[in-house]
């Protein structure tokens, strides 16, 4: 066995001629029998067919989920009635071939929107994918639910609680559209803990809370946003929603591989941590760091290395916190202060703003000086590249 | 005399040397005694010390303005306490030359943030500016004020109020950091009719906000955003704000401006009218339409002449409508229906998506079908110029 392998998961993975000729773009997930899986979907109010479907069939499996189903290339969304025909069709296929339940496949999609979903397609490779289902087949499904992206995103960690050993493994996918609102881009997340549905939702929900939710790439929220978290309990290691250590591990792989996302931004040059400190509340500071985040002018200057404060500085200014006292913000760039009382330090040269921003991963810290609340956003710079990508995708 | 000036009103343009060498960079616009001017300021935070300086002395000579000062290249803006001594002297200074208080002056900036302003080459500009006061002057200052623009923009407008006539003439500058929040880029306007300031007040506000604040080239509001309205009384044309002819033909001239503000938006290749009906109230379908204007992915798409309707649709979903049926939603471009019901329309063809997105002014027709409101937002595409524009400015 591989060492990202988790016991009681199988993975299989064939070409349904989705994306392109000759390229896996299929994939399925087997659980295990008394698997429990958690899920997170997108709060965009399009939300494709798979996610209707899925959120449907989890509620009627209870989280007793068999089967994830996931394709690329046709994100099967704004396909209307038909789509979810398309969907249903697709899961019945693969519950036939694995004896399981419809309502026991949850199905994923990404890739392009409107166009119809070739269920036919699907259905046929599937039985190409059941046959070459394997424990330690993590690495080649990472590379199948890619998109856009240029490298798979697979993180294994190892906890220990309380003596004994489980496992979290996870892969996910996304390079554009990235701006997830309670759930994120697809991510599949998998341990051989035993845990009950109840800590199984409240342990995916706080740790995608920090993970997902603080990155974007462009502020587009995706109508196909989905996250889940199966836990086989095969392990016999017994964890619950209160279980430090593997809250906290859950916590670091999924923050691990949300950045792998940022890294891997379409056309990103850099890799930004913007970390604000001193605000009222976590939601006020998330909402500082955002703006500066979505910012195109900020974003540009990134990409430019160039110390440009003033555009972070016009940035925090609209983030709409009311009463700001701007003379209390500071901005420093990777630990060079920047700017302070509303105005450039008195101790800042441009050429110490060049060197730190000519850093490839770069730390922007805000102190607002008006509570104790902190939260830090990971983004991406804004590059020529960024639009070539967007601009020539689907053609 | 010119036909677009306003009898009561002289501009003086000069060289401060602020932004490049033999360059015009400095506006005075004497207003003649009597003139009531009205006034809208940036919504952001960090409000830079002219808009500080400007709104004390508005609020200290009660509208009664003598002269606008005017300088692009610096912004003086993220310059606290020592941006404000800078501010006003350059009044002081102007105030002296023309005989009129300190107080009489509303000083104005655009350009660099975070770099100290050099009052003294204002000062030092300043009698050449006042020597050249000219009523037929609006082109050449319509030049001055200009940033990274590519072309002034100057309208004019003559006004048949019960027979006869008066004249509203205004300038604006801005092509990049464009997304107004009850002020704007700057603009400057003046009419010869006779109006008493709250009437004036009245009807800057509601030009205002179906004109500035309904443009947006990327979602960056800046810290300068300034607009005013200056009634000279020299027509004898008497109107109030309820005078349906003027305040029309300002509210026409207001948004003639501020789309030739988005027509040379920063690497702007698209004029794109992004108009959503159907809403519950204005300001909701201001939401669906800015949402879809700030997407970087729906610009890109514009910028390629993808009829990618599904980044559209994936753009009203996350604008926080609350119950949003989707199935409701229709999108069309210049006339031709792409969706329906939540996905693709029957009757469309690529072939015509493509046709349609191929013309350099679109429109883009959103239908909520949830209520009677309605709301137009004009923007551009994202283009590799864009970024490179704002990559390099300040290089």
């Amino acid at each position: 066995m591989m060492s990202d392998s988790i016991a009681g998961i199988r993975l299989g993975v064939a070409q349904a001629g989705l994306k392109v000729a000759d390229q896996d773009d299929l994939v399925v997930v087997e659980l295990a029998s008394g698997t429990r899986t958690a899920a997170l979907f997108t709060q965009n109010t399009f939300r494709a067919a798979p996610v209707l479907v899925a959120e449907r069939h989890l509620s009627l499996n209870q989280g007793l989920t068999r089967l994830l189903l996931i394709n690329t290339g046709n994100a099967n969304a704004g396909t209307g009635a038909m789509g979810i025909t398309a969907a249903e069709k697709c899961c019945d296929a693969v519950a036939d071939l694995a004896s399981v339940n419809c309502s026991e496949v949850l199905p994923f999609s990404t890739g392009v929107i409107g166009e119809p979903l070739d269920a036919d397609r699907i259905t046929a490779a599937l039985p190409s994918a059941i046959q070459n289902l394997e424990a330690d087949n993590w690495q080649r499904a990472a590379a199948a639910i890619l998109t856009t992206d240029t490298r798979p995103k697979l993180r294994t960690i190892d906890v220990d609680v309380d003596g004994r050993v489980c496992r979290i493994t996870g892969m996910s996918k996304g390079a554009g559209m990235i701006c997830p609102n309670l759930a994120t881009m697809l991510a599949f997340i998998a341990t051989d803990a035993e845990i009950e549905q109840s800590s199984l939702d409240k342990l995916l929900r706080r740790a995608n809370s920090v993970s997902f939710n603080r990155i974007t790439v462009d502020g587009d929220t995706s109508t196909n946003d989905a996250v889940t978290l199966s836990a086989t309990g095969l392990s016999g290691v017994r964890v619950d929603s209160e279980t430090p250590a593997f809250a906290e591990a859950l916590s670091t792989l999924m923050i691990e591989l949300a950045q792998d996302i940022v890294r891997d931004g379409e056309g990103a040059t850099k890799f930004v941590a913007i970390c604000v400190s001193g605000g009222e509340t976590q939601e006020a500071c998330e909402q500082v760091g955002r703006t500066i985040a979505h910012s195109p002018l900020v974003k540009t200057a990134l990409f430019a290395s160039d110390p440009n404060w003033g555009r972070i500085l016009a940035a925090i200014g609209r983030a709409g916190l009311s009463d700001l006292i701007t003379d209390d913000v500071s901005i420093r760039v990777n630990g060079v202060l920047i700017a302070e009382r509303g105005a450039r330090a008195s101790s800042y040269t441009e050429a110490q703003g060049q060197t730190a921003m000519a850093a490839s991963d770069l730390k922007i810290e805000v102190a607002l000086n008006r509570g104790q609340a902190e939260a830090t956003i990971w983004t991406t710079d804004l590059s020529y590249d960024y639009v070539k990508i967007n601009a020539e995708y689907r053609t």
